[in-house]
């Protein structure tokens, strides 16, 4: 039933900081593109099958140090396995895939946030994942001020991401707008302050048309 | 006192296949400089870190499968953290790092074994590492059949890489002597078959010249 351009499924990916609001809209466009009858496979990186979890432990929870590019290429293998053994899978099957966070983020971070550099950073992903790009990618864009009293709301301690310092964010923000000014078409990029009932609406509206 | 060319430090690694005598040897060098008066620092890759010991048990030890491209991945973090918190801090105290497998054994393994491309394997360690390569590689070269009957002689149950077909294990074989071919300066290669003492001999004389 559901069909993209280049391959029987559909393959939409959100991206943004934490606190963006990237869950609550992946379970709203999952829950209605099931009850249209589509086969939907949500997931997400780091952290989306066993080998992941297993690499999230090490990169968002150890309590030493973490060499940056050893984080960079920890993203990296996560991602080689997820895209292996669950996306292109699932593609496959022409079913839809929503992902919470892919390629653009390890840019945003690791490129960006940590000053890795950020064409190395999408190479390494490029090479990780066969050069497997998303149909359509959400970017919630939120002030990083904001999306940090988001945050502070939550009685969830930080990770190591989450306690990086502002400007940290701030270069991360701006290497995400960067990207989707890069590559219009692919790029959805909205506003998260907006009243999420809106942000769903949106986010339907270029999902439908993708779906023809 | 101990000088490389190019650094205070000395970095020397041994390379070859599983059951070559790596570890014997590395230790016995470790004792002659030792009792020589010299700091020397005996790692290994993957897991000479902490870091290195969560992610070689993935690689290792995990009982799904591990994409090929996620595996090269995770070595390549191993790497780079170890290289970063471990090698690179030893070179600069003016140590010498006597080292159990490095970018040449992912080369061969991954890049040659795994059939992912001996070049791509190359660049990643290189971007792991910021271009570390060692001062002298021992490569004790050995037929995979004799090296599997020595490993048939332990008791130890076989990982994940022992376990692999023997075509793999002749692949990898191949790409470590094409390796020292490429860099006859870096590579000391020795036939593993001959008499232990004899390997010690003529690497210790290796590594004297290298002393200076």
């Amino acid at each position: 039933m559901t069909g993209g351009p280049r391959r029987p499924g559909l393959f939409l990916t959100f991206e943004g900081g934490d606190g963006a609001g990237k869950t609550t809209q992946a379970a709203l466009l999952e829950e209605w593109l099931t009850d249209a009858g589509h086969r939907v496979v949500r997931t997400r990186e780091p952290g989306g099958t066993e080998v992941g979890r297993l690499i999230r432990d090490i990169v968002l929870h150890h309590r030493g140090e973490v060499a940056p590019r050893a984080e960079a290429l920890l993203y990296a293998a996560d991602r080689a396995h997820h895209v292996e053994t669950v996306v292109r899978p699932a593609l496959e099957r022409g079913d839809v895939v929503i992902q919470d966070r892919y390629l653009d983020s390890s840019v945003a971070y690791q490129g960006a946030g940590r000053v890795l550099g950020t064409e190395e950073v999408r190479q390494l992903s490029l090479w990780a994942t066969g050069g497997l790009l998303p149909d359509l990618t959400v970017l919630l864009d939120l002030d990083p001020a904001v999306a940090r009293r988001r945050l502070d709301a939550d009685d969830k301690p930080f990770d190591r991401l989450e306690a990086e310092r502002e400007s940290f964010h701030v270069r991360v923000r701006e290497e995400f707008l960067a990207l989707a000014g890069a590559e219009p078409e692919r790029f959805l990029v909205l506003d998260a302050a907006r009243p999420p009932a809106e942000l769903t609406a949106t986010v339907r509206d270029r999902v439908a048309a993708l779906l023809g």
